[in-house]
């Protein structure tokens, strides 16, 4: 993420510079020329590519161009090569006529001197190491990217190599999506680790890595208890501690949003408890965590959301007064809802991405427009 | 990108697993039970994370069961905390019945044993990776990641870190960007360097690139003779050499399209001879190149493309048979084009994205709403 804006040290491209193959002239010596009735120009000379113009354009003559060759001294346009036709060795005729400034780029027109050509607190596009490479910027401020650590609770987690699980054990499936939503919004994704329901173990692990985080993230396990100590636990770290304790978005309800271990005057770190089942944790993550962690790395442009336009094509029920989030399939337009329960993975590997029903309404009739914000 | 389906080794998650805090019952001793009657169970355990469950739920009885934990034997269903009260120590009351499996996923719902969790030819998002921790699966097939080398030609380019142009020459602005956009694309950029304006040289460049890449991009000169020789050179490559010379297409017209120095049965080396002005070099690239260089990388499901829905806020001409791209910020739901010349880089890092203005379209008034490809 820029840290700060880039100027152009010197305007781009620098030198007047022609658009098309053709003819450096003063347009003046074009005028009123037309294909009855040729102008003939006496070729004085040829710009080479990337070399400085020797030749100079009088009036009555003209210097051969390539496309993007610098303008010679003396003409302010360049006719197309399609326009002229060699009348005799030494001569051209010319059939239309230019005004000053055809057939050319400025020397300032992609940048002034002193213009800012990337703005703060944006990732940069391959677009914008194009415009940067032009002006000559091979190194850039940035902002240090956020170190988020995440951590999974729960005496039911076990590592994702476990090769065999006992009945009542499952995997740790959201550590490693987390760190990839991490990376994907310009973070540092650290495993903090696998966090038996312990408290003054999980208190421990919090502490230390409030000293080294920008950004902590813990899924919070998966049953009210584990959730309730896992709050106890963040509260103690504070003040000024928990934000809020449940959002009214589903799935995604038990999220814990707290603020920890604030130093002098700086913000503390954000800890963000998510709910204990993969994927409501990772659809919660993307909601919020995406441009939190975004705005902890200094983005304060994010960038556009990508999405499609699709038409449902089943009616979609929803409680009023809250946010439900719904995976679909996009295909040929249509967009199908993919119901499961919020613990199932395998909702979310099959969609292609989610529709957001705002808290007002009560669904969507089969046959509405929606937004369908793309995973990818 | 993955180069073959990965399926469950086990079922997913493996055993029947609460979605609630509450009891594990024998749904049909909840048969009939209200507020006005509610029923009376005897608590004959509890279940424990991640541990195997070792109470047995029998007749008329019922074991406390956290979110998560495995379904005792005995029991088909979980009823919530919320629709129980502790009559006195060791019974409860049950005031709200359940079906047979209410409360529970089954052990197979995730995933069946065998079942493909993972698509071939994809790239892996945050959701797959967590789906593959899921099932264990710490290791996946992928295709390698294509090579894809990056040659800019021309007298007047010079590298990016040239610190004073003379007039007439032009850092490299395409190369970096184009290595940005084929690593979006999954490929590994390599930078050729920058080639002078001498088919020789340009030949025998190219002919060391063959054998090391599995893609040839070539930004291929500005002006018609330096197009006209990239030509030539690419076609001394072949046989089948050049499929396509000039696209209908604005910005992007010369564009060169060759199949270089197939081995044996293998499909040869693509080759892509982009304009020499960078504008032009990365609409086209994004258009053609980014699919290509997916497709080489084995990717048989290429992402939807991002983008939002928006109103013109100005009407935009084209002229019919050919593809126009359009650059347009938006903000508020409103696209507003940016016009400039096709050399120009700024306009590009001024957009949000593009719209596409068809063949046979002579453009679009002001008001009509347009689909905006997202720039990221």
């Amino acid at each position: 993420m820029t840290a700060e804006p880039v100027r152009a040290s010197h305007e781009l491209p620098g030198f007047v510079r022609s658009t098309v193959d053709g003819y450096a002239v003063r347009a003046a010596d074009t005028y009123g020329v037309s294909e009855g009735l040729p102008g003939y120009l006496t070729v004085s000379g040829a710009v080479l590519m990337g070399a400085e113009p020797t030749a100079e354009v009088k009036p009555g003559t003209a210097v051969a161009m390539p496309t993007g060759g610098a303008l010679p001294h003396g003409a302010d346009a360049v006719v197309m090569i399609e326009y002229t036709a060699e009348a005799m060795p030494g001569t051209i005729e010319v059939v239309r006529s230019v005004a000053p400034g055809d057939g050319v780029v400025r020397a300032d027109e992609d940048a002034r001197a002193g213009d800012e050509i990337i703005a703060s607190g944006r990732m940069l596009r391959p677009q914008d190491l194009g415009m940067l490479a032009a002006a000559g910027v091979t190194s850039v401020r940035v902002h240090a990217r956020p170190v988020v650590t995440i951590f999974s609770t729960g005496d039911e987690v076990v590592p994702p190599e476990t090769e065999t699980l006992r009945p009542g054990q499952v995997r740790d499936a959201t550590a490693v999506a987390l760190a990839a939503l991490v990376e994907d919004a310009g973070g540092v994704g650290v495993h903090g680790g696998i966090v038996p329901d312990d408290p003054a173990t999980l208190e421990t692990k919090l502490r230390e890595a409030l000293a080294a985080s920008d950004v902590i993230v813990i899924s919070a396990g998966s049953s009210v208890g584990a959730r309730d100590e896992t709050a106890s636990v963040v509260a103690r770290l504070g003040p000024p501690g928990i934000w809020c304790h449940g959002l009214a978005i589903k799935p995604g309800k038990p999220t814990l949003l707290a603020e920890c271990a604030p130093v002098g005057g700086d913000p503390g770190v954000p800890v963000i408890g998510l709910p204990g089942n993969p994927r409501s944790a990772l659809v919660v993550f993307r909601l919020i965590g995406l441009d939190l962690i975004r705005l902890v790395g200094g983005c304060t442009a994010p960038p556009p959301e990508p999405s499609v336009r699709a038409r449902l094509d089943r009616d979609l029920a929803s409680a009023t007064g809250r946010l439900d989030v719904v995976q679909v399939t996009v295909s040929g337009g249509a967009a199908t809802p993919l119901f499961g329960l919020s613990a199932l993975l395998s909702v979310l590997t099959a969609a292609d991405g989610y529709i957001v029903i705002p808290e007002e309404a009560t669904g969507f009739d089969a046959g509405t427009e929606v937004d369908v914000t793309l995973y990818r």
